[in-house]
């Protein structure tokens, strides 16, 4: 069995902000040499998700507005009695979960055809990390 | 290490259907003659979801209507600019996630007494595919 | 390839409750050998979940109220009908997911820095199992 890992950092320019990921994944699977295999894709931090979905500018103005609506910005988290203004960015990470598995195939990424992998970032403007582990043959 | 890969096409009758897949991963494991590993089973469309939880009509019933309270169909998304009128599908597949990693142990899916593995399908009549991949010992 | 399978056993006092079982998992690895791999933490109840995230008193009442605003203890869930009263423990699970993929790096969790891991139990007081499976070598 052979193993990979590498961890990407991330620095947003804004508070909340979807990256494309996908690419920086098929490369990262293409320079493991796993052909057979599975990749995670994980954030390391709690105020984070990665998902996959469509590359489509209004879906993606439809995932906020609907993030917002189920997990949203509020003064009043008992989270805040800390000091942290971001509890609404813990419970985005758990709505929209903060990993994935992609299968590895013939030394790609097994995805559909619209399938593409997105980090959303619910609290940046500061560095944060996800690791990418492949595991394989 | 053994890999094995399968891929399940669903073309259901209705727009939203559950399915249950137990027995066909089941039959897929055992064919594998992997006896020590993980399970991928996972969507590769983007209006689709796979998880686990109880075959009982009442349940499968809750799961639907909350499923449609939390991610409702509207018109007004704005994914539909493109065209499309499923953005509702894509919120439903985000919530209750894509995909599921089962454990295999001794040859079997090593699963709790209730626990039962659904294909949902939030924009059917056509064919849709789902990725099975095994990998382990 | 080598794998290690365990099984916690969870009776919880309350019918809800959070179990930071991070330093439970940590050992399990520990124990395993593995030093490069991924590690299963799954309820194999489907009332039960496993998530990870931040391990702060009002952050943990903050996700209760949360999950408790999107799936709702309601008397007349469908599911009732069976003699059941926990149709939102099973919609708690949908919500919050009810497995994590951990990874293995250099023979410990490759965890973020405040990451720490949760067993979520919705429907407790009774006795319910949760499998933690590592891959690897």
């Amino acid at each position: 069995m052979k193993s990979h890992t590498e961890y990407l950092w991330f620095n947003t320019q804004k508070r909340r902000e979807l990256v494309n990921i996908t690419d920086t994944i098929e490369h990262i699977v293409h320079s493991s040499g796993i052909s057979e295999g599975f990749c995670l894709v994980s954030a390391m931090h709690i105020t984070a998700g990665v998902f996959v979905n469509d590359e489509e500018d209004g879906l993606k103005s439809d995932i906020w507005e609907w993030l917002e609506s189920l997990a949203p910005y509020r003064q009043d988290y008992r989270h805040h009695l800390t000091g942290e203004d971001n509890g609404d960015a813990h419970l985005k990470s758990l709505l929209i979960h903060h990993q994935i598995i992609l299968p590895v195939t013939d030394g790609k990424l097994d995805l559909g055809p619209w399938q593409q992998i997105f980090y959303a970032e619910f609290d940046g403007q500061r560095r944060k990390r996800v690791i990418i582990k492949i595991i394989g043959d």
